[in-house]
């Protein structure tokens, strides 16, 4: 079917981008920066999401719907959040095309249907949200609101590259409320640890989490914690990351409550997101040179069943065959396809589905039913082996199990091999350059120092992190006191 | 807790806002025509787009998601679609803010930002998907493509009211590619059926399928297929649509295949939606004046709890029953709420529950307990007995079934009541008028007379039924000869 991928080695950046269209999972579209997710694409995002969702709600959230735009006037009542998105909106300013009088079948803006106020498509919704808030909250009795949002959202980048940083993507928003600081930035913990949980059991890639410095937080927050990942090329990659908002939004918004005491108080905010970007991260984690290779938990088909055979005869002995391996696999709860297509042969099939992941390849030929076998292939290892059929159920329910815990352990011990610890800046430059990965080096917590780094290196602190070791040292760069080391990676 | 709710009797279209806000369904927001979905009425969408969701996949589609904005030279391209939508079009101009220098502190568009080619926000994506599946499509083994998408759509209507028509509102679109015309038109219907059923069953409102005329079709459709459904107030509700698209979309993008045969022929299409209109269409069918009455399939709770009680003491104990109960419930699928709030008495608790349509209460207090049993309220009947409690979960499972289908039999009552058969103009205009609803008359087919009729009474063709009588006679306002009588109605 397609030619072969560029391999990892040749090309890390084209295996990618080749990989995300020949494995059908999203492609460029006629809009600038924006993509289209394939229907195979958005599977894995749809098991994502159900994930994520059933998480949120078992922490008491629930689901909430704020409109598309941002009426300008809003968008910049927090100076912070606004002035960090202004240079990426896409801005609505009129509400009706018509017919050009110049020329014929054509349309164009009717100049007449000019908004009085444009309105900014949403790059991320505090603003409406805190604007909407503001009639939600009068009291403590109405805190905390705990609500979250699936939604798509808009950042006009100038260098856009499918799933990993897109015009238009997809994600989900969390913005709840509360009466305490303790209480926000309690939530705020939680939720970047419910994203650590979810990346690490359910998408098999490690995380470290930490906290942002400030040169790197969400424009409008006070703390801004994080998970990070590592993808195959030593690059970093942000994978979530979870906002306590101070007073900020509260403030801008004039949004109060009347404490348990009677006292006029600002409400307390966090925010908290991860995307379709997440998707990247799943293909740069794991796949190679085949191409993509999926966790079970996110693979659309778990199984795929292939037949091996000559004439309609041979075909239907082994599809009575395989229709009951099917049935035994669904009462498992495994997703199984049959892939029977008659237009394509089975090594043309082998490879397609070795392209897209699928995590086990059952083949079933006339030879097997003589024998009561199958032939079963492991997409992680690409290790094949002879199964009898009674043992069939087990051997795959196990070995989906084992599959999902070897990724996660192969892309923790690549991780866990590329956090090197330096002491001297060059040291700091030949690491980056040569091993890449993470770097764990003192820094002297200025802002000047991280801002130095990263224009001679291209490397900025991707987190401070939470479980950092107390260790008295000097700063890598500046030669100050430091009190621990800090990641840093050139990242995605 | 609120004020009491306007009666249908005294106005109708009061009544219905003031229940969508009272009941935290939804509200208006900042930006003119957008509303905010609140959880409870998200709640609600959420369990309708699981269903509809299972039915698509069930009948072989999957999904996918295709850019929000629209390049206006691809929006044109099909030149009835266009025209259709252009004066309702959000059009983004420009992709950046800048600093107002005449005003610190605010944002101005920058002229410099300005986009090459406008962007349309889709208020349908016909035109997107079609400009896709021209890569998609070469032979006829690409075909049929069935993807479905869920998103929000954009149409700048000018008289907005919550759920039935509003400027963003949420959807899913299916849009399919087929081999042949038979086959396209076999997807449309079998879509039509699905909403049917979809809603027919799971939210209790009864339907009529039918086509629409010429003038009422969707723009750039061959034939639309619709479900009617009518309003407690006698006003006809289009709660779907499914369209026959013949070969326009992919002549305007020039989407070809090769045939079996390897001749070269347009692809035939379909599109299919449904909206968070339906969430109005819930409402108006049956809620009460007492607030919303809601089919058990679609509440987000099905039963709640409310404890009667004085002191910690009994409370404890009211509640270690109430653990039980919930229990037993759960483990039947049952969703059950213990509202224990200690800052709302009773009343006032049985009233929220009563405006959000809870389908059924139980109360429980100390002489309950004594006695083992508990208060178990119906929402729709709003009436009350004693349970023992050893009866409870077989009782509640058999009342949610209960209610589910008397809620659908008297709507259908109700309906069938307003499908008034008329022979003269006279009687249109008086039953329209007077008693109201469905107006079953006949027709010339012509689209001068349903023009005429509707200039005259604001009445429009609902649908020619899909089980339409034979019955030769003579149209009710021209006289001339007609074939069959359709189903006319003021709509919203």
């Amino acid at each position: 079917m397609s030619k072969k991928l560029t391999s990892r080695a040749e090309d890390y950046s084209k295996w990618y981008n080749e990989l995300v269209v020949k494995a059908d999972l999203a492609e460029n579209s006629a809009v600038r920066g924006c993509m289209v997710i394939k229907p195979y694409g958005y599977a894995i995002w749809e098991k994502m999401q159900a994930e994520l969702d059933r998480m949120f709600k078992e922490t008491g959230h629930q689901n909430a719907y704020f409109p598309l735009f941002v009426p300008k006037s809003l968008f910049e009542a927090e100076e912070k959040n606004a002035e960090g998105f202004a240079k990426e909106c896409a801005v609505v300013t009129h509400y009706r095309l018509q017919n050009d009088p110049d020329k014929p079948g054509k349309l164009r803006v009717d100049p007449e249907a000019k908004l009085e106020e444009e309105l900014v498509v949403r790059p991320t919704s505090e603003a409406i949200i805190w604007n909407t808030y503001r009639n939600w909250i009068q009291s403590y009795r109405d805190l905390p609101i705990l609500v979250n949002q699936w939604a798509n959202v808009v950042r006009w980048e100038m260098r856009t590259r499918l799933f990993l940083r897109t015009a238009e993507f997809l994600w989900q928003e969390g913005h709840t409320a509360h009466a305490t600081k303790a209480e926000a930035m309690e939530e705020a913990r939680l939720m970047n640890n419910v994203y650590a949980t979810f990346v690490e059991n359910f998408m098999a890639i490690p995380v470290i989490q930490g906290v942002k410095t400030e040169s790197e937080r969400f424009a409008g927050a006070e703390e801004t914690f994080c998970i990070e990942a590592l993808m195959q090329d030593g690059k970093a990659l942000q994978a979530g990351t979870s906002h306590f908002l101070g007073q900020n939004f509260a403030k801008a918004f004039d949004v109060k409550f009347a404490t348990k005491e009677g006292k006029q108080d600002y409400v307390w905010a966090t925010s908290w997101g991860v995307s379709t970007r997440l998707v990247g991260a799943l293909i740069m984690t794991h796949s190679d040179d085949k191409g993509l290779v999926l966790p079970p938990t996110l693979a659309p088909n778990q199984v795929v069943i292939v037949p091996i055979y000559k004439g309609e005869e041979q075909l239907e002995a082994i599809t009575e065959v395989v229709n009951g391996v099917v049935k035994d696999l669904r009462s498992k709860n495994i997703s199984v396809k049959y892939d029977d297509r008659d237009t394509l042969r089975p090594g043309a099939k082998f490879a397609q589905h070795e392209l897209q992941g699928v995590p086990l390849r059952i083949a079933i030929g006339p030879k097997d039913l003589e024998n009561g076998t199958v032939e079963l292939a492991r997409r992680d290892t690409l290790t094949k082996e002879v199964v009898a059929l009674e043992a069939l159920n087990e051997k795959v329910e196990g070995l989906l199990a084992e599959i999902q815990e070897s990724l996660f352990n192969k892309a923790k011990a690549f991780r866990n091999s590329h956090i090197t610890e330096v002491d001297t800046f060059e040291d700091f430059k030949t690491v980056l350059e040569t091993k890449t990965g993470f770097i764990s080096a003192h820094w002297d917590g200025t802002n000047e120092t991280e801002e130095k780094i990263k224009e001679l290196t291209k490397a900025t602190i991707r987190c401070i992190p939470l479980e950092m070791k107390a260790e008295e040292g000097v700063c890598v760069y500046s030669g100050k006191p430091s009190k621990g080391r800090v990641l840093f990676a050139k990242a995605y």
